[in-house]
């Protein structure tokens, strides 16, 4: 398993692309991207859970049923939810793509995100099809990955390579996402290529499985978005044997696919609206993976446990109040809490109970720009990792007036 | 049921102090309070549902198990929280209060709020002991109500009057909070006192019940307190005759206490850290009062939701996002949501959809000290109102390095 260049144009037979059409009125942003595979590939994706979903993901869900697709269309700058004519424009973005690249409309995926309840409107995504996939190439997975930025601060893109049966194959893949952040059943928007041979089952088997300890472990702000989805395309390209079935092949193949999304989830955290660190909570030691899952994902989003990080203050005594309201069935008084960095690690907590530690010491771990909340339950040998990020001045900023 | 002043000292036979006695470093902040009834109480008490709980607490669950009670001591600046010697300073505590007052040790109720995880010296708390009984006066509800303050910026008294068969009962209470704020089963600190006279089985019935309504509706930052307590005593001065089951006199009673509650539900949510308005989600049409609580506690959590109300932009599209995530069973595409306060009302969402409205309209009812969310889900009888605030820098400013 090696990490590679060229994020979701790593797979061989995957082209990307990203134009500014004029869904922003910023002209330098890139508002509109494309992301097409050279063959008919296996599709899978996983949704949000928000009752509320955006027009874009109904549209796809019923483009991906036969689990085939060829392109994926996606827009920044307006999410098309909660809009009446919503579904009708999904539609019609996915008839223009289709068009455009010679395939059914049926095959291309679509996504939107951006401000919920405006009116998208299909004139500059019209005119702009042209010059999007004009700009179509096998080395442009970035103009695809900022296209889909709304307050992310940096494209996000990750990549592997990897062996199946003697074959190489490669997987990568962007992301978007800074805020409204709380995946649950699937994340942000993320999507995904490889040119393995996989059939479409497997592909949504290794998804599915593979979310529930990446994406949905990641939260910035605790809202889920109504927009969320991760679609992966799976080419064939590589000329591996297919895999159908649980065999050592789809655990490789699942291993890349999880190296990916973790990179992924580790950039998406780092990035969280405001952030000025990446929070990483590991929590060893339980009973069992809920009960892991439980504690990492409700210490990642206290609001007090992230304004203290942001503080660089080791202020234990939040974590330990956040394990104690998670739901989970801890034993509190068997606790340990440390925090580690780049700079150390210092443990403050054992068997629920503060323990002397150095100020200054814990001051220096907690000012680097990653920091990993341990927490050993001693109670099992269950483990999971959730991430985020520090809640600070500017998260406030970017969301107190969002939309003008 | 009139409104009246006094606070936790508005109950004929109760009477409050509250003095520096050295836990905190500002000498002139209260942080150490009392309440005294003239003669014994019933008592009843909700605790935090966090499993990580304050020794306090503990202390005062065994204090309070005959339903009796004479006092309660209560001091700021530390939780008495994952300390190892935490249930013996509690009961010291009680002991120092007891001895004072020439009542049973336990008699008394103890609370303690503050940093967690840091030894509460009783040094400080028996040398202040006999300057706190001498501030003991029926007027100074204030003085306990200022000792018991933490990030709080101002003190939250309420109280009412009203009328059992004909005899003129008080019902008052002082409470503290402002960060960490997510009750659940109960809330901060909040201490109430009356002069009716109920059982303690009439009276726990009483506040377990109006807690759903009231202090389980607020949240500040969504992190529930491992101090959490409400107690009330009730010490049958009134004269009224004695409250011993659901009765005509028992519907009344619980008005004058939801009253009191409601009151302080608004101080502690406006007073939330940072806040620079409070927020009330007035949630109606629902199924079930489930869905109803459920869909106004989840809009009043919202970071998204929050951050807009500080910016003063009706982003209403996060708001249905909210609605989307609670888990309650809502039909989306039925809810209508609008904005109101003194300023006005403005409709901003119809059926799940935007509706033009006039921004400067918006703006101007979203500047308000108090507005009002309102969300109609067209769906059954059934409504619930939750209390928060906006999240502001402040907010980070205070929390971010809370400890020193």
């Amino acid at each position: 398993m090696k990490k590679i260049n060229g994020g979701v144009c790593a797979a061989a037979g995957s082209k990307a692309a990203g134009i500014h059409c004029g869904i922003r009125k910023n002209q330098s942003k890139r508002d509109l991207g494309l992301i097409v595979s050279d063959c008919e590939a296996s599709a899978a994706a996983v949704y949000t859970s928000n009752l509320v979903k955006g027009a874009p993901l109904l549209v796809t869900k019923e483009h991906l049923a036969n689990g085939k697709a060829r392109a994926i269309l996606c827009n920044s700058g307006n999410a098309n939810t909660c809009n009446a004519d919503g579904p009708a424009v999904a539609r019609a973005m996915c008839k223009l793509a289709g068009d455009a690249l010679g395939i059914a409309p049926e095959d291309v995926a679509v996504a939107s995100t951006g401000v919920i309840g405006q009116p998208l409107s299909l004139a500059p995504i019209a005119a702009g099809m042209e010059p999007l996939v004009e700009d179509l190439g096998y080395e442009n997975s970035l103009h695809a990955a900022q296209a889909i930025m709304t307050t992310d601060t940096v494209p996000k893109e990750a990549a592997v390579e990897f062996e199946l049966g003697g074959v190489t194959c490669r997987l990568g893949g962007i992301a978007k996402g800074s805020g409204m952040i709380h995946p649950n059943m699937a994340t942000t928007l993320v999507f995904i290529t490889t040119d393995a041979a996989i059939s479409s089952q497997m592909l949504q088997k290794a998804l599915s499985t593979d979310v529930q300890n990446t994406f949905n472990m990641v939260s910035i702000d605790g809202d889920t978005s109504t927009n969320d989805m991760v679609v992966i395309l799976a080419n064939g390209k590589a000329g591996n044997a297919p895999i159908t079935a649980e065999s050592q092949d789809f655990v490789t193949f699942m291993k890349a696919l999880n190296t990916v999304a973790i990179a992924l989830c580790r950039m998406l955290a780092g990035d969280g609206e405001g952030a000025t660190r990446l929070l990483e909570c590991r929590v060893t030691g339980a009973a069992d993976l809920a009960c892991a899952r439980t504690v990492a994902k409700t210490v990642i989003c206290s609001s007090l446990v992230k304004a203290a990080m942001f503080g660089a203050d080791a202020n234990w005594g939040r974590v330990l109040c956040a394990i104690g309201y998670s739901g989970a069935d801890v034993d509190v008084n068997k606790v340990d809490v440390a925090f580690a960095s780049g700079a150390g690690r210092v443990e403050v907590c054992r068997a629920g109970a503060g323990v002397p530690f150095s100020e200054e010491t814990a001051k220096q771990i907690l000012l680097e720009k990653e920091v990993e909340i341990q927490v050993e339950l001693n109670a099992g040998g269950a483990e999971s990792t959730a991430w985020g990020c520090d809640l600070t001045y500017d998260y406030v900023k970017i969301n107190g007036d969002y939309r003008t």
